[in-house]
């Protein structure tokens, strides 16, 4: 049976996570410059990275959930049956990444400084704005070698590394605390209390034909399923697994 | 020796056709979802596309320049030393586009009101905003077998089809309207009458290390060669040809 994951995030803060998380996704993917079109997600992922990091004090608030998580791991120390290797494991990757953060530059600094790419930041965001005669510049760099152009992005994604270990760290212990349970979605619906939760995780089968909308907070939420087909509210049970992360 | 080449457009319509003409390059590459990530360029073409219809009329913007070419073909008929096979085969070609472009629908219509694609189309140009909490439809169309993506995918094409066929061959006709010739640009520059040219077409070679940057109108153009590397002016003669396209 084929199933569907879904992730919802229940604050914002975890919301631009998550995208972040993806967007960091797509520039690792496309920096290899597989086929001749890559660079478009490469670079439409890198800018859409500096507007979000124009947007949040991103280094400060994963800064300070790192810390939470780690007062919270420490709190385990001593305690009877909990396995204190793996918890001093993950205590030094906290304390590693937490450090790596606290001395990166503001996230995007030297990206934004670099001359090449301002130069086609802003250009590259409109409809069709890639083309040669808008961005020469670009289309002479698309010419060098692919070994050249792979270095560039190579240089250019080692300024992110501090916050792709942080973001990577953050989001696995958060996603570790929540445990996959089978539920029911009575006529299409499903509501609950979390408590202080960051997210959710579903998955459905693909049979039922629905997508989950999700509303609610940290601390309550509801799913409405949808038919795909009709796009309207699917009218019969779900049987589907949730997990509640914190 | 490796060529680099360059087009210019010389006046705002011919500017859009390319800028379209590149969309739709990237549409139908990526139409084959060749890998996880494809949907991204695919997407962001059509919905750039749309955005473009929006602002032009570029269905009887191209049915005028078409009606243009086919008078100066015509002009042609039974004139001595003019291939009168060749000529008749590219007045067909131009009768068949013309028609199929009049009888076509407005530029983007069904793709406007399709439920799917207009229900992604706004957050889909958030910075990260493919993510599947923020739109779950597309995340469970992403989890749809590939041959019925596909399909998809080549339906919304089929409606662009008039367009397709009809730019390329205006683009096909214009460019070959022009020669490339050898020219020199001293001190890294250089300017000419042209005209009521569309299109300058030039083949720099890679070895000068520089990318032009172009302005000027349909009548009278300057061409500024910059090295890549400082960002600076050119200081010195670059020999490259050039194509003047009307």
């Amino acid at each position: 049976m084929i199933k569907n994951r879904f992730e919802h995030p229940l604050n914002e803060k975890t919301r631009i996570y998550l995208r972040v998380e993806s967007l960091l996704r797509q520039l690792q993917f496309s920096s290899s410059f597989a086929d001749n079109h890559q660079y478009q997600l490469f670079l439409k992922s890198l800018f859409d990275l500096l507007e979000i990091f124009d947007q949040i004090q991103l280094k400060s608030e994963l800064a300070k959930d790192l810390e939470k998580q780690r007062q919270t791991y420490r709190a385990w120390l001593d305690v009877e049956d909990v396995d204190q290797n793996m918890l001093g494991k993950i205590l030094d990757d906290l304390n590693e990444v937490h450090r790596n953060l606290m001395a990166a530059e503001r996230f995007g600094q030297s990206l934004k400084e670099d001359r090449f790419l301002s130069a086609i930041r802003q250009r590259f965001g409109l409809p069709g704005g890639a083309c040669c005669f808008d961005l020469p510049a670009l289309h002479y760099w698309l010419h060098l070698p692919l070994e050249t152009r792979i270095k560039d992005a190579s240089q250019w994604l080692d300024t992110l590394k501090p916050l792709i270990n942080a973001l990577n760290l953050w989001l696995k212990l958060t996603r570790e605390t929540g445990r996959f349970v089978p539920k029911i979605g009575r006529t299409g619906f499903f509501q609950s209390d979390a408590e202080d939760a960051s997210i959710l995780r579903l998955s459905i089968p693909m049979e039922y034909g629905v997508y989950p909308m999700i509303s609610g907070h940290k601390n309550r939420f509801a799913i409405k399923f949808i038919s795909f087909e009709t796009g309207q509210a699917f009218p019969y049970d779900v049987e589907f697994e949730l997990a509640i992360c914190s």
